[in-house]
């Protein structure tokens, strides 16, 4: 094992919280901590795994926080190596004052998913299993997290083992024919035809899974939109409102649309308000409505909201035939000046809507349960993978799936059968991270939080 | 100690990250966090304080996430009760989750500040450690950080039981000649006196200290403003671009303004870009325009950029002359046309002034540090206290001052001068938290985070 460089990094989200944890992991872990520790006989003494309370001091000795710290020996440690966890006070200028002071001590601040790349780099797990951690701590929903959850505990080894198991018997018997020539039984060659076709038929199911799953991955959106005037923001915010676990706010490019991701019904769901959809000639305007349809194309579901007081405009009709999974919204109920004329609109497009008069009280609430039988919907399509949960190894099958043809395609001419064959076991050790292919395996490391 | 319920709460910010923290406090703990763990016995079996590998699964049996536990027994935690820490993985799903499965096992959700209130409850501290704990979590600047490290470490108590001591001792004299009349010599009474008014002048400095770090305590603020088109927003975004630790976003109550906390120079900051100042008409505009001015008057340093190339306008001059710590910034003074005008304007109000080109990389280098050194005047203002940081200490303080001033008024009056010398005595038990004061305490806790 080449020595590396000690590394620090905030292990949780930063922000004002009750705690927070600073992982440091490196051979000089426990010295750099040290330094910036008041109690230091006691930390030198105390054992792994054990938590202990200490001031960390800054360099003039002026005690920045009390902490509890756990210290975990190499190799029985996340990273493989030793490690220092230190809990402190979750305040954001304490946090940066003892990861500054860690640096000063000699660590270096921590690359993107760095810690899992050493767990990697020291065998402790494979590339797929350092991937679902990832794909766990990113997961939006039930399914997902589960589907990583299985990769954490190995579940794809069994898998992957099998499919190799099996070509390396094809390659034996395809080399035995190529030694031996024609004098193999034709029996054994078509059960081994038999066998690849078997793996290909699995792969197959991978794939299709995987691309089913990529959708929902990605995670659910909901867009509100339509005409201007509508009644979007004030269903927006009502929505917002619904449902209080806001976790985090993004604004979006421009002030034209805002976005907010919420837990909906235990699900991470991003929703985004946007610009209403109208004709102009205003150039912001029209940058604005752009942008509008660029998150229709990209959302999920779109929520359309549409006025009973307003006829329908060309620009809606043509927007609303357009929209593929669609919760059609009449607002204003109460005018109803306009609403049956706008109902017969609807209706010549969609079957399907609500009316609604947003001024009243809980009226957002049958918008909200539409919503839900949608996610549901959506969500019903999510399917557990054997391996594949990554664009990494999605990539991998498919090689993997494009040499199986070629076996195929060239099973007489065996010696290049054997070729591609030969790459499928190749292929196979890369989706575990076995072969030496660093490049790609930086890659997957980039895509982490820092601190993991 | 009455029977509490089972409290549970995320103590780390939500949000995506590499590890998350539950806290759990109540006689039940370790019971209810049992139900969802899959290695029952060694789970029972594993003594506190120890860090412990486990399954976390539903009532079905489903594994959610591997987590780590620390298992803590009465009295000997955070909050005086039996309590468990899962160290999970921070994906905002799983977290759901598992504070899901421990809330059906029996526990509730715990209010904000309910830790450190059932630390307070349960006398593991007073209720001015209790609040220190809070403004260290919530400090933004070294200084502020410290002063609450002092309380936390206790130091307030002795400078309390110092006054209290003193008091005690007048009470003791007062009401011995209220006992026995003026036999009691006048040499020990002066004494008592100049022991009053040396309180009083202690409390005083406290009360004026604390009046300065008010105001750094609220947050340093920097209001971007200036006339419509000077580049208001391009400086915004290069601040922000410069110190990329930016730690969360939100909007401003309107999209006229918008705010991002940024940590700059190691103190977190708010940073304001507003909507631009000009004459209008247009009722938004007017609105818009409203709230700027208001952002200014908030503001505790206000960057007015304004461009060299237009004339300066009675409303931007009159603007000028009101605002109180501001940086001019003349931007656009590559076009020369109007620089010498506006240079000769922006004189007659201020001698300092920085002209530079937003266009020009790094031209906001200059502002910075006009910022930092605008930033550094502000801290070194701040003072340690000995006791007072809160707005409820800072009240009561107040009290205790009123009450000294009625003593001297009625020093001649003994039985008078009794009653607001026992009120003090009073002042400083309520200060420290040890009378029964429940709902100024529950005031207390409601400011702190859930997790806390």
């Amino acid at each position: 094992m080449e020595e590396r460089e000690t590394i620090v990094a905030l292990a949780t989200p930063p922000g004002v919280s009750a705690l927070a944890v600073i992982r440091i992991s490196g051979k000089q872990a426990k010295q750099i901590v040290k330094k910036s520790i008041k109690e230091k006989e006691k930390f030198e003494k105390e054992k792994e795994r054990i938590l202990g309370i200490y001031g960390i001091i800054d360099e003039k000795g002026e005690e920045i926080d009390k902490v509890t710290t756990i210290k975990y020996l190499a190799p029985k440690s996340y990273t493989g190596e030793e490690m220092v966890e230190i809990i402190c006070h979750g305040g954001i200028f304490t946090i940066n004052r003892i990861v500054e002071e860690i640096i000063k001590n000699g660590a270096r601040c921590a690359e993107k998913g760095e810690f899992t790349k050493r767990a990697f780099l020291n065998k402790k797990i494979d590339i797929i299993e350092a991937e679902a951690i990832n794909c766990l701590i990113n997961s939006r929903n039930e399914k997902e997290s589960r589907n990583a959850l299985k990769k954490i505990n190995g579940e794809h080894k069994k898998v992957i083992e099998k499919w190799k198991n099996e070509i390396i018997k094809i390659i034996a018997e395809v080399e035995t024919e190529i030694e031996f020539g024609e004098e193999i039984e034709i029996e054994n060659e078509k059960e081994q035809l038999k066998n690849l076709e078997e793996i290909e038929r699995e792969i197959d199911k991978e794939i299709k899974k995987r691309e089913r799953n990529q959708r929902i991955e990605d995670g659910i959106e909901i867009i509100i939109a339509g005409p201007v005037n509508a009644g979007k923001s004030t269903l927006f915010n009502k929505i917002l409102g619904f449902e209080r676990s806001i976790t985090s706010k993004h604004e979006g490019t421009t002030r034209d649309t805002v976005s907010e991701n919420v837990i909906f019904y235990g699900k991470q769901i991003k929703i985004t308000d946007t610009a209403g959809i109208r004709k102009t000639n205003n150039e912001i305007e029209i940058e604005g409505i752009k942008r509008t349809k660029k998150e229709i194309e990209k959302g999920n579901i779109v929520i359309w909201v549409t006025s009973a007081d307003e006829k329908m405009s060309d620009e809606e009709r043509r927007e609303l035939i357009n929209i593929n999974r669609k919760i059609v919204v009449i607002n204003k109920s109460d005018k109803e000046i306009k609403e049956k004329e706008k109902e017969a609109d609807i209706g010549k497009i969609q079957n399907e809507y609500v009316k609604i008069s947003l001024k009243e009280e809980k009226s957002e609430d049958v918008v909200i349960k539409k919503i839900k039988e949608e996610i549901e919907k959506i969500l019903e399509q999510y399917e557990f993978t054997d391996v594949v949960q990554t664009k990494r190894q999605d990539l991998i099958i498919r090689e993997i799936k494009s040499e199986i043809g070629k076996v195929k395609k060239h099973w007489e001419t065996k010696e290049i059968a054997s070729i591609s064959l030969n790459k499928i076991i190749e292929y196979f050790e890369e989706c575990l991270g076995k072969i030496d292919k660093e490049e790609i395996y930086n890659k997957v490391f980039e895509t982490f939080c820092i601190g993991k």
